[in-house]
């Protein structure tokens, strides 16, 4: 009896370097399936459907709601955001471990649904470094970046929501540390009870 | 605010290979505290006091429980064993985690005092290497070898009262298995949360 595959959720205020973390997570592993979120909102210049997100409209996303299609979904600022259900489940019941890169309101709805995932908070060294990172970007007004760091500031608050807390200190670090979570789950009593009631 | 270190507590049934793990386990890492068991046992040939145990008379041992200074113990065939305090609790306030490498009965009693302390089982693949493993030392009556394996198998019912199992399928990857535990135990939120408090 294979074991299915853990279901991964990483978290973290903007600026925390998730993407950076994760694609160095990807280059070091092998098993992952990284889930591609679906979204309304528009396809920015550069984006590509299925690769940055499954660009749906927002009957179809709807639609998906309906059918139970979606793991979890929030609407921020009028569009939709959610997790297609049918390839995470697929890979799971694979053996092969999925992770999702979402906002806290949803990392929480998985958890509810999936007692069994995991779910990992990253954060830089201090709460100055985001401050640092969102005004180091200088690509967006003053406003926002202040709204971000405000932002950042309640989604820290659910941060004992969190199985663990990821610091990205440096990036080779943090994915390592992830490396170590997956492992250390695998080894888990109730991850190897399948495997010891077959063998002992 | 320096973290206390994690409390490692390693069991398992005769023949799965605990001692050669945890040398393997002392050559990849530092900051790890071995934690010496007392006995009241005659010393063995080849054996050294405070190495392989401290060796008390029963008197001393009996002094050390009536003042508090063991963190378990247990009687076994009309000698004590049990965990000397002192050192343990010392090396945890320094941030330095340490490893105690004892029977069931004194994994459940140390988890009892310390629910933060991290118990990890390790067996071999299957249940029939315990039976090679024994058999092939070829050091003792084949009644006491009959004798290890039924207590294995009692041994093993206990299994799940214990965090994380390793399967020693190869030495090197069962303590690269306990070094992903140690890491992600230190990930979680909870050893996480003075930090965060700090920083955040």
């Amino acid at each position: 009896m294979k074991n299915k595959g853990l279901l991964l959720v990483i978290s973290g205020p903007s600026g925390a370097g998730k993407g950076t973390v994760i694609s160095s997570l990807f280059k070091k592993t092998s098993n992952l399936h990284y889930s591609v979120s679906a979204t309304t909102r528009y396809m920015r210049e550069g984006e590509k459907d299925g690769v940055n997100y499954f660009f749906l409209t927002k009957e179809a996303f709807e639609k998906e709601i309906d059918n139970d299609g979606m793991l979890e979904y929030a609407k921020y600022c009028d569009n939709y955001y959610g997790t297609p259900k049918k390839a995470v489940v697929d890979k799971l019941n694979e053996g092969i471990d999925v992770i999702l890169e979402i906002e806290i309101q949803g990392a929480l709805q998985i958890k509810e649904k999936f007692p069994d995932a995991v779910l990992i908070f990253i954060i830089p060294p201090k709460f100055s470094d985001i401050e640092k990172r969102l005004t180091g970007r200088n690509t967006e007004p003053p406003e926002i970046i202040k709204n971000r760091i405000e932002t950042a500031k309640k989604e820290i608050k659910y941060i004992n929501q969190y199985d663990y807390v990821v610091i990205n200190d440096d990036v080779d670090n943090a994915a390592n540390n992830i490396i170590s979570i997956i492992s250390s789950e695998k080894n888990k009593y109730s991850n190897m009870k399948n495997y010891i009631e077959k063998e002992f």
